[in-house]
């Protein structure tokens, strides 16, 4: 018996774009059918049969794409991409996204709630480790041991919305950032004491940056530390380094984290601690979006409408696995 | 506004029932209502409000608590309390138990699916850490990475059901079981091999056992070390010990546990992890329960019965507070 597959639509074609096309040939019921793409859609080959499609092209189209795609996964950034692809793409497909302005949650939530509900459609947003993962551990982690305090920690790794941040300063060619969590905070959270730290303590942030011939160091180091979100907050170093050696000494994605909460119950210690080691950072988001963009496709069959996160979606719906096969093996 | 409590009944009071008993305290919106026992009631001394109710005396007047009772706790062991005590209490409330008894997890379930959905109640099996928690990551884990295997390691710390399996041999007086787990394994699944070891492989077994003064040492060791389930498959040590010496050495019932995955994607490695640090295992499963008993109180409220696992329930349900609190500090 051969069942019909997921039809899935990626948005975006950068580095996550890319590895959801790259992971989607790992989940057998899941098929993608288009890529659709601001870059100059004749230099992009997919891995896959998909059918790469000039975003503005589709979008002007949209409705006729309406019974061709089960999902779309929404692949651009938060800031700019998602708060304009997210209300276009709710409106006519099932969707999911990795937005993760923690602080906007709530609003974006809302407004894609609000338009997927009135077009009968199922999104989940901010899916990926992330959000997601880790705040699927915390929420697991607090309710169960409700006395313990939860510490998260990202790194040794790079992040893309820090080095973004950073490309964006007049005078900056280029930039990679590093997070870098502290060995000692995540020594004392694993084995003394159970309280929260704050982000300056958890972590310190390491900047490689390329600048302009004529730009001023201080200045543009100034305005790194200083950045409000993204840096001040932080502990930060400053390498200014050659085009060169950025390409070849900071080329990896490879990123890791850990949520540890730990409890003093009745003189009892008790720690559960959830981590990822990630050799590539957008791979492992991409196959969260793809996990999920099969269980909302089932909810959807299930007429759940509106916007979800990762929170509303119980673990069996991530298996493509029935019922028993997953009880049986993975219990 | 006091909302109404999840008002909670505890079936056994052996060294889980007890941790209920006494966790019970940290979860604002349960109240422990009655603690059903086959012990000597006089004995027992709730640390809360709680009744405390001969079991006999309970089963012979169970339908008068129908209206009194939301979630009952089932506290027993698997393979002859939970086995007798599920079909009787799923009949008249919704139960909660950690029946761990891998192989008769299906039958089990039908059963009590049966007896539930036929009394409009829900119930939830096999709950703890594992099963449980370790079941949940085990398919989060491999249903984001598909290709990659999953390598479950217990301990180092005391096995209740195999302490127990030891204490069922004729000649035997008292014996504790620690789980041993193969460090060296640990590190190459964590570090460089992507693979399925051996349950041998993986742990081994340290028994330390106290014995009636004529048994057969020789044929006791022999009867653990080749008993079915339990030891067969292991490499197991065995000690035997003077009762002072098990007491004094021996009586804490801390446990440990990791699940690892891992996954090598076109050259990248990745490595999903999750693991329980615990002073005290029953004060954690206790915990477990009582987040799942909360749970299925509010499944049942929107009409769901019958039997169903920790794969069943989406995340938001096993917090007490509201959606968007979950979202804005979790998410």
């Amino acid at each position: 018996m051969i069942e019909k597959k997921i039809k899935i639509a990626i948005c975006g074609y950068g580095n996550l774009g890319k590895a959801v096309d790259n992971c989607i040939l790992n989940y057998p019921d899941l098929k993608l059918e288009y890529v659709i793409t601001r870059r100059d859609i004749v230099k992009i080959q997919s891995f896959t049969t998909a059918m790469v499609i000039d975003f503005n092209n589709f979008v002007d189209n949209i409705h006729t794409y309406k019974d061709k795609i089960d999902v779309v996964i929404l692949c651009g950034g938060s800031a700019t991409d998602l708060v304009v692809h997210g209300p276009i793409f709710s409106k006519y497909f099932n969707t999911i996204d990795s937005f993760d302005i923690h602080e906007k949650i709530p609003d974006y939530l809302k407004m894609i709630d609000d338009i997927a509900k009135a077009n009968y459609n199922l999104s989940c947003i901010s899916v990926g480790w992330d959000p997601g993962l880790f705040s699927i551990n915390r929420i697991y982690a607090n309710a169960i041991l409700p006395t313990g305090y939860t510490n998260t920690f990202w790194g040794r790794g790079v992040s893309q919305g820090h080095s973004n941040a950073i490309k964006k300063i007049v005078g900056v060619k280029n930039a990679v950032q590093y997070t870098i969590p502290n060995d000692e905070i995540i020594d004392k959270v694993r084995n003394t004491n159970s309280q929260i730290f704050t982000k300056r303590q958890k972590h310190k942030r390491e900047c490689f940056v390329v600048v302009e011939e004529n730009a001023d160091k201080n200045i543009i180091e100034n305005q790194i530390k200083t950045m409000p979100n993204y840096f001040e907050d932080y502990d930060t170093i400053v390498h200014f380094v050659s085009e060169g050696e950025l390409k070849t000494n900071h080329d990896k994605l490879s990123h890791a984290g850990v949520v540890i909460h730990s409890a003093n119950i009745d003189g009892n210690r008790q720690v559960i601690e959830y981590s990822l080691k990630l050799d590539s950072n957008p791979t492992c988001t991409a196959s969260i979006l793809l996990t999920y963009a099969r269980a909302i496709y089932h909810m959807r069959q299930n007429n759940i409408t509106g916007a979800i996160t990762v929170y509303d979606v119980a673990p069996i719906l991530l298996s493509n696995k029935n019922r028993l096969d997953v009880i049986t093996n993975f219990l």
